[in-house]
């Protein structure tokens, strides 16, 4: 289902920084560009109808087989092929608040969501400690599919590998979207760990890892059984000719400049964090990743929350001012009007940010 | 599902002429390259989660409505959403032998197949001309799905409007995958005409149009009240950002070079097909379009077309010898191993086809 989504700074046309896009500013996708604009006569040709090569490549990335794995023309329609696969199963149930299209693929093909047995605290706010979270996530029950985020997106939150494996003992299906894992140093579900727990489907994003969303890259690891289910119901040639190149290239050239630049990502993300909780008025989540949730804060008995002043107000004064695009997160089922989502750009422009934010929170303060 | 497909170049590495593609050697899609080429930090970005803006100047060159056009990643992508978003109708039919996804992707929803009614004729031989074609088309019944390729894969056949207007009547929906339209010059239902005739759902593909298999983009055309059905079961940033963007560039410079290009393509057509009627033990199907079926011919009461002398035997004589790829039409739901099917391709190749094809013949001959 297509509505209200993350990156759309394809509405805006130019703009100078783009912190509503998860996707780390540090990568330099020019000698895959080079690379592929070097191929680009594959376009000429059907790519493979199930890019089997880059399977293989990929499977052996990760020491497993490669019937244990399923490339898809990215997360999103790995997360709808799933559901597609799984669909007699008929209920699912998510976390709020996390990615929309669990929920919309799982609605789409008539699942109904399993009664939440979500805590009070955990229904009045989409702030909790991680140690909460876990706690309220291992109370939750029922829902033959259960959908996870890891880390967490819009929170940036990360469960660990003992939860995952309380959870996955409580549904007949655990689904974990790991898209975001190459953007944490904290220890995630290796593939061979995933495929012995049996019933663990995991979703990874090319696009995420190496910055490509436009070209539509990701895969699904799963035991060979699973998997077997899932290719039954794919479509051919559902993955373009220039991703399945940029795969194979991918899987040859990743690792030189890689780690270097996510220590320094998630380094400035918690210098930025930490700028963020300095100004009065906004509230930073804690976060595992290099992204982060805030919102606008209540202000005593006037707040910068009413009507007048939500995320949307924010982003649309960083985009006259700053040229700044942020993402208003009060889409996300479960969050409100005051959240907004940041993801940490290059320094100087996170610098900016921190600065025009404030100038936003203390001008409202002063017309309250 | 995937198994058996046409194009399979990507198998072979290295050939000198792809007479198993049915798109054009005349398009040159250099220009096209050269842009996106020009254009490769979009794969840096998020495309827009629907193709909006092409499914505009889509709707625009049709003349109709922008809510009566969906842009999908190519027309098998196209296929299987139309048969999901139906599923409730339970039952399809096909006329075959054509492209296999239509069943595939019906069978992979749960319909059955109506029962089949056609006459002995048919069922016995797949060679049956046009007028007897349509006749056998009108007397069948059942099926609220039904499903054409016009011009039809892997035959080259063509229905008139008239014999359309006629099936829309005997079904709840009629599907016309439009694929092949550019490849023909006869008259095609117009997109207008599809439309107001309320259950009928066209697929175009801009893959074949443009000779860009690699980029995978084609869109739907139905009614607005259709079009809202299929796009609540379409997941998001389903086309990546460089077919959007060759969307975007072909609707502006399609016109120039394309017409004249296409008569002389569809004239070698005619002059391959007499050439390879020629050759005895070699039977060619009609066809309105740009490749045709063929079959490998009884020869008295010995057959060329014994366990032997299959065509698959004749694809690898051609792979081995002159660096030429056929399509083994046998895998064809309907047909047998003794059909293939040739698509024009540059003169000299062509000739060189001919006269390949014929030693293979009389070398069997006399082995026999």
């Amino acid at each position: 289902m297509i509505n209200g989504h993350g990156d759309d700074i394809y509405q805006y046309g130019e703009i100078r920084c783009n912190f509503s896009s998860n996707i780390s500013p540090l990568i330099d996708t020019g000698p895959l560009r080079q690379h592929l604009a070097e191929r680009l006569t594959l376009i000429n040709h059907y790519p493979e109808p199930d890019a089997y090569s880059l399977e293989v490549l990929i499977a052996a990335k990760h020491g497993i087989s490669s019937n244990e794995v399923l490339v898809t023309s990215g997360a999103t329609d790995a997360i709808y092929l799933i559901a597609q696969t799984l669909r007699d199963e008929r209920t699912f149930a998510v976390k709020r608040p996390t990615f929309s299209e669990y929920a919309d693929a799982c609605r789409m093909y008539g699942y109904e969501e399993a009664p939440k047995a979500a805590s009070k605290r955990e229904q009045s706010d989409a702030c909790i400690s991680y140690a909460e979270h876990e706690q309220a996530l291992t109370k939750f029950k029922g829902g033959a599919v259960r959908w996870l985020c890891n880390p967490n997106n819009p929170t940036g939150e990360l469960l660990t590998t003992d939860t995952i494996k309380v959870l996955s003992r409580r549904h007949h299906w655990l689904i974990i979207d790991q898209s975001y894992e190459d953007y944490t140093w904290a220890p995630l579900l290796s593939a061979q760990h995933a495929i012995d727990m049996q019933n663990v489907i995991v979703i990874h994003s090319m696009t995420k890892r190496y910055a490509i969303p436009g070209l539509r890259l990701g895969y699904i690891i799963a035991p060979s059984a699973v998997i077997d289910r899932l290719r039954a119901n794919y479509r051919p040639w559902a993955v373009n000719a220039l991703a399945i190149e940029a795969g194979h290239w991918l899987m040859e050239h990743e690792e030189p400049y890689y780690r270097e630049e996510m220590r320094m990502l998630l380094a400035q993300t918690q210098y930025l964090r930490d700028r963020l909780r300095g100004i009065f008025g906004i509230h930073v989540y804690p976060t595992s990743t290099n992204f982060m949730l805030c919102s606008i804060q209540p202000l005593g008995h006037r707040t910068l929350a009413r009507q007048e002043c939500t995320a949307a107000e924010l982003k649309e004064y960083l985009l006259a001012h700053h040229g700044f695009l942020i993402r208003d997160a009060s889409n996300f089922e479960g969050l409100k009007d005051c959240h907004f989502r940041i993801a940490t750009q290059l320094p100087e422009f996170n610098d900016e940010l921190v600065e025009a934010i404030k100038t936003f929170v203390y001008k409202v303060k002063r017309d309250a």
